[in-house]
């Protein structure tokens, strides 16, 4: 099997340009096989950073023409040699050109390969390296500003400050006990107990950021509430048609499944897919409100709707019970406030911390709905540029850490001797090795890099 | 409104990679105001053809990092400056980078503006650059190679070649005519003659390669057809089972309608839209062989099947007649060889000129079927790197040369003055010069790029 790898590295769609990437030993040799430079004779005498108009040629002659840039290894993405060869973006062609770069020599690179080759050449971190597909897949600017950050290493840098303290505190444990003859500085157990807490509390507070990464990337499950006719469709069409909205397919799930990923710019709400939400709503007109009790159970931030024309009805009551008993973050919309009152407005005061008054011909409803969304969500408060826990296995390593560090200040508080608490901190350190993919089996890697995208 | 345009160039999915394109004076200027190079302080400092990876920034800090590549005009693609800025390809990410480039200072190029530049700045004509999208929409070899051939120019000098004969001949005429006393060769009426009949037959020939063109670009409308229970669809999934084969859906159309677009290498058979078939094919369960009829009248191919296991009903001759009716070019299929031979074979061969024998439980059978296909469709024939009109615009200028030429050779036998035959070789060779894009008004050049994609 050749050591040289290919992908094409853009969307397999119909568009203007398509790049092939190749990267090995052998990337500049293969892709001199198969594309004819017009600036020189051979990509051979180019520097790296530059590149050349050319053919692409096979037996029977020209297939296509393009741009071949070239990479010089250590100095590209993957630390090797790298061609990247831009051609027209029909999908036959590009595959066509594909596959004559791995008749040549190449040989089909798999998912994350070439990310996975930068991260054993030492190029990324492994969480840097998971955040690049949650960069490629964010949606939102936050989702976007904060997958940048943990690409820069925010998570990373953080992890790596830990580390660094517990690997001193560990090596000067390790000198005390066993050579306790040398003019070692004594531990103090305060400062030592001091040193494990505040670890854990750190790991604490970043283990919390896993939610809130979670959101920001995925968006949040929400659900509109309310009884018959109070106004659910109208909400959720004032939503959609949000200008910053967008529709998307959500990675994953099959082709069939279609969800509304409704992006109010900080805030992506997940509104389930259209067509379960308008079979839903038809169920709720038969079956009352107890579909909506089950959708609150089941969602992660809830839009209670209230007609301001009407008295509140038992139907409002048992929907506000449910959200109470839930104590999932809820926005009551006091919806129809053009008409005249009847609600009382009291009993929702008593019950909502925020309230939002919406009226369908009233042009400033949608800002006042998104601003209170916001609010209720808390959004404002995130620090995007702060270290975030993004995914099970780095949340598993987080948990292996804090477990150990636990550990290691119980058996201190328990007056355990020093050997024991070594043992807890090592196992913290080994957990963070893990997670910074320092120390990490090549299955795990593998796994990591499975999740990739082909041609990253 | 800025001279300086940008587009997302690459298809609008999730990737590893996306391009930004940029091009214009200012190209160069923009780009430096959103990304920071980290070869040097500038983009400004870089040599056309040469790229720097760097930083995407905006007023809150890095967006995105990723690859410039310089081009300096007129060597770029456009002839203008241009700036390919390579970032990471999710959706929102590439958006959130394209924003960021027309909010500093270029525009959102339109469809084709790119390829608009490229013909106003002479480097293409209009018939190489109604062959980029040509090329990029091939979905066969066939049309892969006869695009690129186009894209070369094959019909551009054959519309040339055409060109300078007539405009010679109109050259002498004018001369002849205008000057009498002067010592310009005389016309003979025979050369001349002689010279507009081989223009005539070479423009007839050319748009006789329009229809070949056409179904090597879209694929051939194929009918299956033949009695209930024949094995039209066991001879549909084996063909659609093919290991080339793809489904695509056909730009266009709307979302709902996916064609199964069978690509056997060479040829591509469009067998509809499957759900169309299936509700078709359960039509032909309930109301016989009417369908199949109308079928074959609307198709290009029809693959006629027979049962080998079954005397020739009413519907297999009333299928064979229509077949025969319509003259379209039609492979008769006997299927179910396996079983005991009941029909009568010859009524089959007298009425087709290809017959092919498939049995579900024959792993040849497909290759069978695909090679008597050809050899029906006379796909060995074609020279792909032949000048071919490509399209109805191509089609329109070329039947107006075509019948301005017969007005020429018509005027010639019927003796009329000189003058009127120099009137219809000057109509012959405008409608040239618009086919090639030399003489053409802005409309006709916007209609022309109006069906690019955007970004290329």
């Amino acid at each position: 099997m050749s050591n040289t790898i290919a992908a094409i590295a853009t969307p397999l769609a119909l568009g203007g340009v398509s790049m092939i990437r190749i990267s090995g030993d052998e990337a500049i040799k293969i892709a001199d096989r198969i594309f004819h430079p017009s600036r020189c004779d051979s990509l051979q005498e180019l520097e790296g950073y530059s590149a050349s108009y050319g053919v692409v040629f096979d037996e029977q002659g020209a297939i296509d023409d393009g741009m071949a840039l070239i990479y010089r290894a250590p100095k590209s993405y993957t630390g090797e040699d790298v061609v990247e060869i831009s051609c027209h973006g029909g999908i036959y062609i590009t595959k066509r050109v594909l596959r004559l770069v791995i008749e040549k020599g190449a040989r089909l690179a798999g998912p994350g390969e070439f990310s996975k080759r930068a991260f054993l050449n030492g190029k990324l971190s492994l969480t840097q390296a998971e955040s690049i597909m949650d960069l490629i897949n964010s949606k939102s600017e936050q989702a976007m500003r904060s997958s940048r950050a943990q690409m820069d290493g925010a998570l990373y840098q953080k992890i790596e400050a830990m580390k660094t303290t517990l690997l001193n505190t560990a090596g000067h444990l390790a000198a005390w006990v066993d050579y306790p003859e040398e003019e070692i500085e004594e531990i103090r157990e305060e400062t030592l107990l001091k040193t494990l807490q505040d670890c854990e509390k750190q790991m604490n507070h970043l283990l919390d950021t896993f939610d809130t990464g979670k959101m920001l990337r995925e968006g949040i499950e929400t659900a509109i509430v309310g009884k018959t006719n109070v106004g659910k469709s109208t909400l959720m069409n004032l939503l959609s048609g949000c200008e910053k909205s967008i529709v998307t397919d959500i990675a994953g799930t099959t082709r069939d499944v279609i969800e509304e990923t409704v992006n109010l710019g900080n805030v992506i709400l997940r509104l389930a897919d259209t067509a379960g939400i308008r079979e839903t709503d038809d169920f709720v007109e038969q079956k009352g409100v107890e579909l909506s009790l089950k959708r609150i159970r089941n969602a992660g931030f809830v839009l209670a709707v209230f007609d301001y024309s009407e008295e509140l009805n038992e139907d409002d009551r048992k929907i506000i019970q449910e959200v109470i008993a839930c104590n999932t973050p809820t926005l009551a919309v006091v919806n129809k406030t053009d008409l005249t009152q009847k609600i009382n407005l009291s009993y929702i005061n008593d019950n909502f911390k925020q309230i939002v008054y919406t009226d369908q011909k009233d042009p400033f409803s949608l800002q006042r709905l998104i601003d209170a969304i916001e609010t209720v969500l808390e959004f404002h408060q995130i620090d995007l540029s702060d270290g975030m826990i993004a995914n099970e296995r780095q949340r598993s390593c987080a948990l292996r850490t804090q477990q150990a560090l636990k550990e290691a200040v119980q058996a201190m508080e328990f007056g355990m001797t020093l050997d024991a608490v070594t043992v807890s901190i090592d196992q913290a350190i080994e957990a963070l090795l893990e997670l910074t993919g320092e120390r990490v089996t090549e299955k795990v890697v593998d796994q990591v890099f499975h999740n990739f995208c082909v041609g990253k």
